[in-house]
């Protein structure tokens, strides 16, 4: 790689630091921006920089936003009594492709991880408390990650939950649409027969 | 997506323009570099400016580099008989990493193809005219891809070379070292069994 020029081989580094983006991708993304217009490749820069400094957490949900309280917070269309609680804000997307929830969100930017070191306090629970006072409140959905750390949060903030009698939901687990039982692993399947539902 | 702040759109419109990036893909990333310190985002945009601002096409060569003339043709340990000609820069970092090709390097930046109104003036291939002026030089390789428009482009320079009485090589096609021939193309096959070589 002698050959690479420092700025070059600089703005490959860059890319390769992204998630998901091997060595190679990052090559092939870098000698792509070299070879677009001058002012295509200005645009980018400048749309990162702009989304940093636009974008910052909504005082409420603690979802993206570039205003002091996000649109689904500010929206009076939406359902203020069940607050769906998520690990990023990946996953608000997800649930608005949905066209389907109609409630609100918080965003808690993380999990607990005690092996990583993040404790329940580095993570936006705190910020969840103040919303609860609101006594429309009537459920909260926990909907992170099926993952060791996403069920240790739903459990931890559940339990934090508990005293102040509130309805408290969590995801259902089960075999995925349009998955087959020959190919689903061994834990979600016993998932979805424990969860099995009456149909008579 | 009405939830999704204008900059974060926009962000992620450019990540999904690069190549070989989907819509989730842009938008992991877009997500990422939210996520990332201040200074790091700010490093990244700059890069893409620099990166720009300081590569260019080496007189010579056409490669990309920060010099006038890149370090490959400005070497005196590169053997100056020889010329590869490659589509892209790309081209020339799969030769440098053999470690093994000690010539210099003419990149077209582009293939001739008609269907896409690419004409051969519109590669660099006059800038490869002066070069074969020097008498040292005694082969030209076409490494140009196995496609349609590689093998055109290559035909096309082979025959512009003619009159010059220069060696012109191209590289060689047959079954890639470590595939299968149950599975190795038709095309493929027919060139391995054609190009065969004498072991006696």
């Amino acid at each position: 790689m002698e050959s690479v020029p420092v700025s070059l081989k600089k703005l490959m580094e860059h890319f390769a630091a992204l998630p998901g983006i091997g060595r190679k991708s990052a090559q092939r993304l870098a000698f792509h921006l070299l070879g677009l217009p001058e002012n295509e490749a200005e645009d980018f820069a400048a749309s990162i920089l702009e989304a940093r400094k636009a974008i910052h957490c909504c005082r409420i949900c603690q979802n993206f936003t570039d205003k002091e309280i996000c649109d689904i917070c500010a929206s009076s269309k939406r359902d203020g009594s069940v607050i769906c609680i998520v690990e990023s804000p990946k996953d608000v997307l997800a649930f608005e492709r949905l066209q389907e929830y109609r409630g609100r969100y918080h965003v808690l930017h993380g999990l607990i991880s005690p092996l990583d070191g993040v404790a329940p306090e580095d993570i936006r629970i705190r910020e969840l408390l103040p919303r609860l006072q609101d006594t429309g409140i009537t459920e909260i959905i926990l909907a992170t990650n099926p993952t060791i750390q996403g069920e240790a949060t739903a459990m931890y903030i559940a339990r934090l939950l508990k005293p102040l009698g509130l309805k408290v939901t969590r995801l259902a687990y089960g075999i995925p649409m349009g998955g087959e039982l020959e190919y689903t692993d061994a834990v979600t399947l016993n998932k979805a027969l424990e969860n099995r539902v009456d149909m008579t």
